[in-house]
């Protein structure tokens, strides 16, 4: 099913690009002005409109059926085939697309510039849950409040996550607008209400569900990767101050609910399957995971090595055309649990976990303070702020400050990917 | 539009029924074999297919209107029209089905018997969050950790609330698998994996969202009642021992999402006027709720005063036919924040909220032990063991158990009405 490694595209933009060579094909819903939303395919700087292919004749089969189910403007249903749908419509892309294609001819006016093409959410969320599986990150966080204990004592047995908000995930690039909320004024005894003064980014892995399965029936680890639909980038915007108020005893809840943005294009379990890793080993001491959550397959090829990037651009910068700042370099490899381990712990008390469902994997950061994925974290709490070439310093995040999160699989041998864009600009409170 | 208080149907089992009566009207999905889900209103012990009405040419204008939008199964189309959309069709159907009714010949074959009738959720609930209002069960809960101060400091300003898992409501009737997951054992520092052995009920209100709002967009304490749909009853099933473990820092998760359980009439806003009251006065040294909260029509009117009760009956006491066993008999009135204040507190950061959401109030326990709502609260943790006429005991529950909710609205001159039953059987882990 893989392509020579280097194998190249009729779509000569997409050789060598650097989130969407032929190797990637990664999946998304789309539209054009006056069209209704429709799957299409990201190859180099051009959109493939699945549907035009399937109305051109140009599906057969297994390929056929899995092309139909991503019309309606949701791949759920194609979500809900699973694997075998997910190989057989990349089979017939790559031979589409490569540059032995045939059809050619039939194909290129069936490519829109991506340019053109406004991105949509590739599925309709039912439930997002968002893990915590950053350890540099939950120990960072920790250390703010727990300076001798930063972990807590189940973290290192219980991959931690919480029900987050889907009705308002938005794709790249939908503004953000600052949330308003309580928070407690420090060395105050009573709360204050407004704008949020500490807005946050968080840097994390997206998780798309493919098969979902029956309430009451677990997926066993030795399965659960089966259920992996695909990668995106997540950003958990954070509102600090409302979260530090409101999260005892049961939880972030207005500070993450805001908003979160995801990138648009669904990178398959397909396509990243070259840049799967052994799980790194824990550190001596930890314990091993229980028996629900271990097995000798997941442990040995079960992680990612996937690089996560997080920029910033301020109003200012974008001025004075200065570049964007990296605020971080991290790795999906700082994941303390495997995508197949969330699978089978969040199923594990019989949760129906449903095509197209969310999993976020939590804060990725390093253990070095350009590896760290939020401000929080960089900054100390605030302590410390980050200063720009404009001139400018920052704690949190102000009005007109764009992020961008991107994301990148690189392996010596074969074609790189990556997961394009996540970006999103903080504009004032209503 | 309210019927004048004991006015009469000439369907003359509703007449002083229960729950029921033509006072209520409550609406929800409902099949008969091999009969598509559709809508239904309940009456008496019959249930209306409202489609077939509409079929029979019985719906004129608004109520013609609004009675199309329940069409397709679920209610989130219907609640998305608002208040006007619910009050036309309630005026129709109460001169439908009012004694003076000249349609009766029509309507008759259209009712069902309720006992024929299966039901299924009302609505396709896009997110689903449960609040932690009842201030006495929160500060019994409070007390098991932290006896001196029960309340943590949020807890008279912050509305408490958080996420819960939608795919995973499931209407009255349905099993509950007891779940498996990690839990600590007393005295241990490493965590087991097996069955539940603290499963739990809480007896809930449920609140179903009708109008939404736009992401960025809060809604106003002053018209935050409006977006209220209807109630209905909530078990939020829960696994004592899993929670314990789990929930530091980011709150419950497994220890919930195994089941909820709902009662499938939702019972609307409309029919639940004559049964609102004023919020009961904050003890002495409370605060005042903040700007954002604090609506005078609000805290004159939009509290409600329902009746809730929670039964058990084991294996053991269905085999001796012995009767439920009354668990708590409880009040609305312990909610600590009205509806009104729940969506706009839950609004107030730009959460866009969707017709047919759901909230959870969190367990409405009353300040003695004979209205708590949770055997966590009845026995202390398991300590005090609730003995049964069948002369078993219960710390928590066992297989077999089945609980039930009720609800109930009584107010002299007006006529009462109730939820019908919120149902649930434990059955054993898988």
């Amino acid at each position: 099913m893989t392509p020579t490694p280097l194998a190249l595209s009729w779509v000569t933009h997409a050789n060598g690009h650097r989130d969407f060579p032929l190797q990637n094909l990664p999946l998304g819903i789309f539209s054009r002005p006056g069209q209704a939303p429709r799957c299409g395919v990201a190859i180099g700087e051009a959109t493939l409109d699945i549907e035009a292919v399937l109305a051109a004749g140009l599906f057969d089969g297994a390929a056929k059926a899995a092309a139909e189910a991503t019309r309606g403007g949701a791949l759920n249903a194609f979500f809900a085939l699973g694997r075998p749908a997910r190989v057989a419509l990349r089979e017939r892309l790559l031979a589409l697309l490569g540059e032995d294609s045939e059809h050619q001819q039939v194909l290129a006016p069936l490519l829109y510039p991506a340019s053109e093409c406004h991105m949509h959410l590739p599925a309709k969320v039912g439930d997002y849950t968002d893990f915590y599986v950053g350890i540099q990150h939950a120990t960072n966080v920790g250390k703010l409040f727990r300076p001798d204990n930063p972990l807590l004592p189940n973290y290192k047995y219980v991959p931690i996550g919480y029900h987050g908000r889907a009705s308002t995930l938005r794709p790249s690039g939908t503004d953000v607008r600052r949330p308003k909320g309580q928070t407690l004024p420090a060395g105050q005894s009573e709360p204050s209400f407004g704008p949020c003064a500490r807005l946050d980014y968080e840097l994390e892995l997206g998780i798309w569900i493919g098969q979902g399965n029956e309430m009451g029936q677990a997926i066993p680890i030795g399965e659960a990767d089966t259920h992996l639909a695909g990668l995106c980038l997540l950003n958990d915007w954070s509102a600090r101050d409302i979260q530090a108020w409101e999260y005892q005893p049961l939880g972030p809840f207005l500070s993450k609910s805001f908003i979160t943005s995801l990138s648009p294009w669904v990178v398959t379990a397909e396509a990243l399957a070259p840049f799967r890793c052994a799980q790194p080993p824990r550190p001596d001491g930890d314990p091993q995971p229980l028996p629900y959550l271990l097995d000798a397959r997941d442990q040995a090829n079960g992680a990612f090595d996937i690089e996560l990037e997080v920029l910033l651009l301020t109003a200012r910068m974008r001025e004075q055309q200065l570049p964007a700042h990296r605020l971080g370099l991290s790795n999906t490899l700082n994941m303390y649990w495997t995508v197949a381990q969330l699978i089978a712990h969040h199923s594990v008390n019989g949760c129906a976990l449903q095509p197209g469902d969310l999993f976020g994997s939590g804060t990725l950061s390093g253990a070095s303070a350009d590896s760290f994925g939020s401000l929080l974290e960089i900054t100390e709490g605030g302590k410390h702020p980050v200063e720009l070439a404009s001139g400018e310093v920052r704690r949190f995040l102000e009005d007109g400050d764009e992020i961008i999160l991107r994301a990148r699989c690189v392996r010596e041998g074969v074609a790189s990917i990556g997961f394009g864009e996540c970006r999103g600009t903080v504009v004032a409170a209503n």
